[in-house]
């Protein structure tokens, strides 16, 4: 249990050490020194080591690490050696755009159904799974094992719809929806606020313009 | 100038702060304590202190915040006292929903044009705006004044086009593409990598596991 006390500094840093790794071991490339992945992602050589070590570290001296085994490891330490069943509810553009993304199968999540109280959009398909109506997400969440709720729907839905959700298995929100969810301990949320985001865009481009301004550029 | 030197940690927490003050408003309320604003977000009063302290600090002694005075410089130092004008590049389902968002608008993001490779796209229309060929960007960008640069294609088409973007004029780049983008010194990038912030749940569902399997629950 090595991975005991991380923090989530940490955690938000493993998936950008997978993707590099990933691309490595896609182009043949067996071993990395610290320094040669430092100047590769542009992060210190010396955050790569703390990072890693968190792990037990898993470089060798004169050797660098292994890139297979690291990837392999990184991906167990995020949970990526199971599978994980989710379904999204809201079948917006957003909701399709997500369960359209291969990407996240390849990963071990499992796209098993698309919820949406527009009885107009039921029966669309999306990567072939029709769209139910939302009064069916109850009795589906009590015959399948699903793991996680996308949540693609305006904030007012998805406040109502937590209690349900958890009490019928739900063990994690990815939430799109613009509110904070109150769930009880033990239910994962992440969420992805979108706007939140483009928000640091405006700061950091107004911020910009006004040091120029002050520099007298 | 009281906001120089801010962290990006505070920065990031901004967003919330104007999300929770502006439904304070919506809801009429005009003054709060940091105590009671902890409460409603569910963070330490000294953390919200100490954040707002950034600012000059807005509130006052036995009187709390002004909700409709911190709110205005909430906006202003997030730069949302301008507009921005912004396109999207990639007309599928995660660019359309992007271009559909209404409360981009409201913030002051002006949606002004969508492009794709995709011939079968050209016309289809986003929110009034119909998508061009991505062979017609180049010239779009000579003869609009555009900020922001939503990318909303695959990684292998985002990297090649940064530099175009960059020499016509683009500020910003708001990056769904699952890539690290090099930029000039001065143009801003915010990256949405979603497949990362799904790991960070799927890391939680599996440490939780794990711990109650440990506790011998």
């Amino acid at each position: 249990m090595q991975e005991k006390g991380i923090s989530q500094a940490v955690v938000s840093r493993l998936p950008r050490y997978l993707r590099y790794l990933g691309e490595l071991k896609e182009n043949g490339v067996e071993r990395i020194s610290s320094q040669e992945l430092s100047t590769l992602m542009n992060v210190t050589a010396s955050q790569i080591r703390q990072d890693l070590n968190n792990f037990g570290g898993f470089g060798q001296q004169g050797y660098g690490y292994n890139v297979d085994f690291l990837y392999t490891e990184i991906s167990k330490i995020l949970g990526l050696d199971r599978e994980y069943n989710f379904i999204i509810i809201g079948a917006g553009n957003l909701g399709r755009a997500l369960g359209n993304y291969l990407n996240f199968e390849r990963r071990g999540f499992i796209f098993k159904g698309i919820f949406d109280k527009d009885p107009a959009l039921e029966g669309l398909k999306v990567r072939g799974v029709g769209v139910s109506h939302i009064d069916k997400l109850e009795g589906f969440l009590k015959t399948n094992e699903i793991d996680i709720a996308v949540l693609t729907i305006p904030k007012t839905g998805a406040v109502g719809l937590v209690d349900m959700l958890v009490n019928n298995g739900i063990k994690a929100i990815w939430n799109f929806a613009h509110v904070d969810l109150d769930v009880p301990e033990g239910v994962q949320v992440e969420n992805v606020h979108l706007s939140d985001s483009l928000m640091k865009l405006s700061y950091n481009i107004s911020r910009y313009e006004q040091e120029k301004k002050e520099n007298g550029q």
